[in-house]
């Protein structure tokens, strides 16, 4: 007989309608919503184990690359983050972290706890690294692995990886990228620019819920892990296994999230429909748009010029404007989701996603209005849809439609 | 431009009709499918802190425990079992892990990926442990920490666990537990028991999609936590962290799996509608009516007599018959998923699972003569609809119907 007595049956949640225009989750397409309610299937059914094939192969798609070694994590981003840590570094091994944002902070930490050697080089936040000072802080304390984010999601500031790859493999080190909120936002071709190691997590670009974290490993990372002497110190993230589970000989390691596999598959398919190149141009257009509808209003940008990213925007707040106040109301009276600043941006900046399915030209001008109307309430003096006519330029030079 | 090229993009995933009788996942309630596909809300939005909140009070419920430290690791059932291993244990501490199948030996495996000098007992598949066992065990080797299964998912064992706490408290040490197969299914009473930590899994006996990982921790527990004198190897998984995000502070850490949560809601409201009382009467009505119908047609049980779970049978295949033409024609002609045996048991069992909302006596008889008519056509003389007889003789004890 249970001792603790039974509490009021709760009647099924009703989420209130929102616009997610933060730094993630973003809005979920309907298909993948719709794919979550599908009846389950067993993680070893020979019809779940083709879906886990498809999925790798839309996920290559996805990476722009031909490894084997591409799967989903069952876990979010963060765990994508220690997956690849814990996998690559053995206790002792030396590694150098980029840190110009919390998830760079955030790696350093989890190195530390996987016992890795850390160096770390630093720029304030909003900024981004130069090749040669990775060339610089690797001749000064060589690694074994380099870690660095693509797209910061505390400061918005968009990585460039091109030339980095080549002086990391230089210096005998793997290039492991962080990808959370830039796969299927801006480019990201692991292979062209043979990245070793990245992961990313579903909540941003990709549209899907939160619950999974897609990675993928080059020949050179492969060979790393094939190399240990030591045991991965996690099982869980122990990818010696979870590739066998996913590999050929499907040997059981847990239990496939097999709702969360569905939806990855299904946010995976609709990138194959749009295409990569269509899908970045929408997001570099509704970034730009919503940038060019912020300048209109005398809104300036956090993030420095020339390394903002168009699916997260880092936006000034206005002198004497209360950050919590303002987003507040966002929420209450138009259902509207943004971030707030974390770490030193913290009441400084808001952080405004417009990612995946969020990245349409109705929520660019959805915000603008709402923000404009905000903004006078308190007092502030705003030309009438000025940041709404700004952004519609942006978004009619294509003369066509932004959404999906 | 993408270098790689773009995959047909394949049509919405249409999974076949399953009927899941595995061990794991079990059939999912409509409601908790219905409030996956529902729209996303921010994971800090303040009506999901107060979905947490509703979580967390109807997981104590389910877990029979007033523990403050009660939520759901954002991983399956394995990163609860890791979650719980990482925590209270630091390099070096003692750990004593009682072995009767793969769930025993896995904790081992974890446990000593997190340093822990581990001692343990074993006993064959299909048997439990004596209080006196552990007694022993204590004595010739002191431990920080004793793991054991309630619900061997490998053995369908059943390990009663009310006199093991005092046993192991008189010995300073603390009792983990894991409830992945047990929680919802049996009792369970943490507060009543003693238990200091306890994991479970959603797509057991609590109907629920996989991919959260319940976790409970009493005082003792949590003082073990607050003393560390290093952190916890897993950044993802330390709970330090994850109790400030659940807990009124509202800390940043990673991004839940809200989708996830909004159907872990779901089924535990639907444990809380049906009561802990009534559930369990329901899987062991369902157990003993599947294990009677099975001896009428001489199937024999690998569990031991009086340790048998009645949410999990392991039922032995007849000699001469092939375990595979079996469970791929059950699959392929009734859509039934049963589960195949594992280590010294695999090709010698069958796993029948009856769990959360598969529990129901449609399933019993489903099962049961789809089983008689692959068994016939294979040549096993089986007397007709025998153990349909058998099971509905059980069912029909309570004179209500067996259903949710």
């Amino acid at each position: 007989m249970p001792t603790k007595s039974r509490p009021a049956p709760p009647a099924p949640f009703e989420p209130p309608a929102r616009v997610l225009l933060g730094p993630g989750p973003s809005d979920v397409h309907p298909r993948v919503r719709e794919a979550m309610a599908k009846p389950l299937i067993g993680h070893l059914d020979p019809v779940f184990v083709g879906l886990m094939d498809e999925t790798q192969e839309l996920l290559r798609y996805a990476f722009q690359t031909e490894n084997k070694l591409t799967l989903a994590v069952s876990g979010t981003g963060s765990a994508g983050m220690e997956t690849i840590v814990v996998n690559l570094i053995e206790p002792g091994d030396p590694m150098l972290v980029c840190v110009n944002g919390i998830f760079g902070a955030r790696m350093v930490d989890v190195a530390e706890r996987a016992r890795a050697q850390v160096t770390t080089i630093e720029r304030p936040y909003g900024e981004t690294f130069d090749p040669d000072e990775i060339r610089r802080a690797l001749k000064a304390h060589p690694a074994k692995v380099v870690g660095i984010v693509q797209a910061e999601t505390s400061t918005g500031a968009w990585q460039p990886l091109e030339e980095i790859a080549e002086i990391v493999h230089e210096a005998g080190a793997l290039l492991a990228v962080d990808a959370v909120t830039s796969l299927a936002g801006v480019p990201l071709e692991v292979d062209a620019w043979e990245i070793d190691a990245v992961y990313s997590g579903t909540q941003k670009c990709l549209s899907c819920p939160p619950g999974l974290a897609p990675v993928t490993l080059g020949a050179r990372a492969v060979e790393t892990l094939a190399a240990r002497k030591t045991k991965v110190q996690s099982w869980y993230l122990d990818l010696s296994m979870i590739m066998r589970y996913w590999g050929s000989d499907r040997f059981y390691h847990h239990t496939a999230p097999i709702s969360m596999n569905y939806a990855l598959r299904e946010a995976l398919a609709l990138v194959a429909k749009e295409g990569l190149e269509a899908r970045h141009a929408r997001h570099a257009l509704c970034g730009q748009a919503l940038q060019a509808g912020l300048a209109a209003i005398g809104i300036g940008l956090a993030t420095r010029a020339g390394n903002r990213l168009p699916q997260l925007t880092c936006a000034l707040i206005p002198d004497g404007v209360d950050d919590l106040a303002v987003r507040k109301r966002l929420l209450a009276d138009w259902g509207i989701e943004v971030g707030g600043g974390l770490g030193p941006w913290k009441g400084k900046v808001w952080r405004i996603g417009l990612m995946g399915h969020g990245a349409r030209a109705s929520n660019v001008t959805l915000f603008l209005s709402a923000l404009e109307t905000c903004l006078r309430d308190l007092g502030v003096d705003v030309p009438v849809d000025a940041s709404v006519k700004a952004a519609s330029a942006v978004l009619e030079q294509t003369g066509q439609p932004v959404s999906v």
